[in-house]
């Protein structure tokens, strides 16, 4: 089915509550899984079957009104890929709707739990491998989401993005945020999957660098063509 | 394949089996990971993968008959958003098989781990916090039922509600039980899914509490239209 | 893709693969894990997953040949559905090369995993609950699919068959064998998985009343006739 | 979507890719099981899960450019089994696109994990009952492949091979490298997936006789007609 797409402001909101849902999965999966294993191993089982899970659900959701972005390297990754004439004012919306969602997500997390919000996290991720493997993280994600465009099959999304999270959180040294909103909004719970907010910046630097490797990389593998060979649409419409 | 709905008796008997398999499922898979397991963590790992299976596949194999909501809030839900005029009696007869329904299958999982049956669970769950956690479940549940529909995907059903549970269980504080039928039947087993059954009123409050935010958040996503655009249909029948 | 079925012989061949394939995983998968893990219920989410995977794929790779039962219930319970005027030779034949099938599989699993062949299982599995169980677990394998033909999805039956074992190892008691053949090839293998020999019968037994059980139940919920509410069809060759 | 397939440089920089990212998922995930759990199974829980996942995701991927075999073992049954006249110059590239990928990608795990590279594994595998699970577990892949096409559905290769090599690594006694590349590359991180050089050859020696029994095992499956049960077409680019 395809619907026209509602708003700028209705898609905002979408991206406030999908970004939102989505930091709360994180994070309350982490604190939940904390509590209840004495093996670390078991924990990130958990915490990374349940973000999982819940990203591809929102994707299939919320898909259809927004794209469901629910992160700043995506937006601008698909804003560059379509080169638009413009587009900056909904850039600008939807990162600024991703940014606040992330912190709402990880206090409606901490408050469910019942724990006081307002304790800054204080794991600190910021040695030169973590960043490393944060870009390849950013950059298979960003790899991802081109790929199944250009393999014309966008309707895989919500699979194709969740397994790749869901493996990423494994196969990178850095728990594969791969996402500079939500790693905002980590900061703002003191928890297993939280990032002491001087590291945030670091991390927010290598997902940008791992989202350029991302589009190297797809020109690499797919080429300047669009789907089934036709020279690349400038249509900053085209969505699956 | 679409066959006819059948009669009103058959369809109550489909949501009295559903039911009781499915809480059988949850109560029975809880008790056989808690005698397994040393770790928490692995016991509520097996018992979310298992309900989350069952619960897909009876909604798979039961859909066709009922509708296969086995939770009176899905059954409330869906009649408040096709506003029929009319369908209480409908209403009660779903109701009243899910209720019966979760109380036997608590006691058939009883009676498989040879059990005595008849001892109440004395897990007491009545914080705040893991109210307000249940809340949320509820909302979540009711989103994912509602969103399937707006985005014309109710065939999803089956993959997407059993994900969202298997997520649920793990990034709420409550267990997400989701269920009032489900929370009742889990009064009647006092094992790794028993919940006390002076807690029973307050779990089934909070998750009507969530229904309606569930309702409402919808509604700002999605807004009154029904699918495809068309202004709401008022058909009592359109099923997926 | 539709082919023509192959000869009876061609069909016994597949039958005895898949069940051998299929036993070998099983069997082999619990004594990898046993080897592996120090808690009891991380075995069983191994063994469990490795099962459930196995038998969805060679459900999915032999159907198209022999229908893919690998288990004389299921043999039992599509002869007797399916009411053909004849059809012994076949059942004997597919039958013989499950319990062959099932043996071959188990010695597979030991000589690979070094260990002599030869050992009797030596886990007694008689108690009534157990049997409950095990009756239970085959009452919703049958139940399973019949639905799905009746429902018009027997295509579904690679990943519903397998999401119904993968669930059923954990809510029951009895380890879901739901599998006369399979029952019988685990007491080769005195390992995680295996059976004594003396608790055989009894489990058979149960799993053949189990087999009626869900037979009852199926016509309960979806009476008798057959897909798209056509009375049911004689066509003894009606494949999914 | 049908693109038409890329030159063979192209192809052969796909197989690099792929080969190399399926390594870094191979082996990062088993160095940060390593490290995060204390109990082996769950370590190998996580590890088969995030290769399962990796792969399914390259094979969706890069399967409409390359074919993603990133297996030699692959390559060289597709060749055999589409019987083209020549084809010699473009398995040479791709097994060595593969060796060299293999390489890479074992080498950004480690840096990815702040190891010095360098070291070669020290774990030995060269026990014969592993010759024979390794041997297993290459038949069962090559049957996967060869079983698809024959049932024409070669577009569930992502979902099926995923799961297969996910239920291997558990079901057989040798991990199921099942890959003459990935097992060069394994040797070059002595870590949890790790495979001393010594033992290099007689794995690959193990790989290529499961390879024979595999197209042996497809033969006596499904005979040597192709799907559809038309003779089979010598075409050698008959592609899914």
């Amino acid at each position: 089915m395809r619907m026209s797409p509602p708003a700028l402001p209705r898609r905002a909101a979408a991206e406030f509550i999908g970004t939102a849902s989505l930091v709360a999965v994180i994070v309350g999966s982490g604190i939940r899984a904390d509590s209840l294993s004495q093996d670390i191993g078991v924990r990130l089982l958990a915490n990374a079957a349940a973000s999982a899970l819940g990203l591809g659900l929102l994707i299939a959701l919320i898909g259809p009104l927004s794209g469901a972005h629910f992160n700043p390297v995506v937006t601008l990754s698909e804003w560059w890929s379509r080169r638009p004439g413009g587009g900056g004012r909904e850039v600008l919306a939807y990162i600024g709707a991703q940014l606040a969602g992330a912190v709402a997500g990880a206090l409606l997390a901490e408050a469910m739990f019942g724990r006081a919000p307002g304790a800054w996290a204080t794991e600190p991720r910021s040695a030169l491998h973590l960043l490393l493997g944060e870009a390849v993280a950013t950059a298979g994600l960003v790899l991802v989401v081109q790929g199944l465009r250009h393999i014309g099959r966008p309707g895989l999304a919500p699979v194709a993005v969740a397994g790749y999270i869901g493996a990423a959180i494994w196969f990178t040294s850095s728990g594969s945020f791969a996402n500079p909103a939500a790693t905002l909004g980590r900061a703002f719970s003191d928890s297993f999957t939280g990032i002491a907010p001087g590291s945030v910046p670091s991390y927010a630097a290598a997902q940008l660098l791992g989202m350029l490797l991302g589009m190297v990389l797809a020109g690499v593998l797919y080429g300047t063509r669009g789907p089934s060979g036709e020279p690349k649409s400038p249509d900053p419409r085209r969505t699956g």
